[in-house]
């Protein structure tokens, strides 16, 4: 580990959290370095737009360069370069808003999102990360990820977002087999009160669940039952489809070997 | 400045670049250290999930947590935080696309974006950097700024994206003045083919252009001259409403000054 590197980490970090403007004493105080080294580290940040200085404050606060950086690792994303055009055409067969997400140790980072066509005022939730027992996205990959990997997910008690949240592993445990049963996984209002959602796993040429795909809107609405079974066919036939162009298998003795 | 973490910001740039996936000696040549410091350094990015090592080539690439701290930015900027109802409004009242930008150096970078009502299909371009001379947007703040930063960026040769883009300095100069004078600023066809921008300043309460707001729309719906009017209108009124959420004056000899 190169402590220094490790330092500037733990910069943006501080000013990530509840207080995202901060000043050199605080930041020294916080990070555990001499107000000295702040300093240094600070403006070498600074050099690269990590960090900006505010100009009437002096406070420290996050730069621009992140969102840059941050763009940059969603355009690189194979998985979720593929699924562009696969996300647009489910919101519109769905008439749904339409998610992406990847596995990041115990959460689900959303990739990518279609906003519900016709719905303006949705805000955008590429970038958020969620519990991954709270959204559908993450009980999709997790119920068709290697043993290991789930056991040792239900081993760590799981957060909670609402009063909806499921946190007992047998009932987490029941919902993944009954993912893996049907090829979707589902969520009421355990991220946020009166959303619901449905997702299905995206393999990749390795077999794995690279991530999923799936479907957030009012619970009432997505999971009426009509509207539903057509949500979770097309939500399944799009996975399907994003997943072959990975390079996943046809018929794949994926589900079999979990 | 402190060398290893001017190296380990190195390392995501060459990683954000053509080559988004580099193995350990790519990065060591590109950054000029030795293989066993690059080791050190990659170990550490990893760490913090700047970087990931992929499973089967065992090349890096840029790792989640940049979305996360890209994010982090967005959420945190007071702009773009208060723009975030005034920029539905705008796109439902004018029935088009609206983006959001501030200026960093000599580009405007788009913080939000708002989809046009109905219209599915939109990339998303929140996190996209684009020449200031080449959108709406950065007319509109540049033309706000005060003149040093005018005439440094007017020294500097604006950056071309397409045959359309304006970058002789006295025409580009005439647009601002333009803009200076109907309290909005307008592109057509500079950044994209087919697409044209209106957009106006927001001001802060120091009564600097903090950033602007604006319509992204087709060149010939857009500027199609009843719609631009209520366009340039709805956009204005919105800004300088904006703006004094920002705590900018109601009548301020800002315009004066320039």
């Amino acid at each position: 580990m190169v402590e220094s590197v490790k330092r500037a980490v733990r910069i943006i970090k501080e000013l990530t959290g509840a207080s995202p403007r901060l000043g050199v004493t605080e930041l020294a105080d916080r990070v555990g370095v001499s107000k000295s080294a702040m300093h240094g580290l600070l403006r070498t940040l600074e050099s690269d737009g990590l960090v900006v200085q505010d100009q009437e404050s002096g406070k420290y606060r996050l730069g621009p360069a992140l969102v840059t950086f941050g763009n940059a690792y969603l355009d690189t994303h194979e998985l979720r370069t593929r699924a562009l055009t696969w996300s647009n055409l489910l919101a519109t067969r769905t008439d749904e808003a339409v998610w992406v997400g990847v596995l990041v140790h115990d959460d689900v980072l959303v990739i990518h999102h279609v906003c519900r066509p016709g719905n303006v005022a949705q805000p955008l939730e590429t970038g958020a990360t969620l519990p991954w027992n709270t959204t559908a996205l993450g009980k999709a990959i997790v119920a068709f990820s290697p043993e290991e990997l789930r056991t040792s997910l239900l081993s760590r008690p799981p957060a909670a977002l609402t009063g909806h949240s499921v946190t007992e592993p047998e009932v987490l445990e029941a919902q993944l087999a009954q993912a893996r049963e049907v090829g979707y996984a589902v969520e009421k209002q355990e991220a946020t009160l009166g959303d619901a959602g449905i997702a299905a796993p995206i393999f990749d040429r390795t077999g794995c669940a690279a991530g999923a795909i799936g479907l957030v809107g009012p619970v009432e609405r997505l999971l009426d039952e009509r509207h539903r079974q057509g949500c979770s066919i097309a939500t399944r036939e799009t996975a399907r489809s994003l997943s072959r162009e990975l390079g996943a298998h046809r018929f794949g003795n994926r589900i079999a070997s979990f």
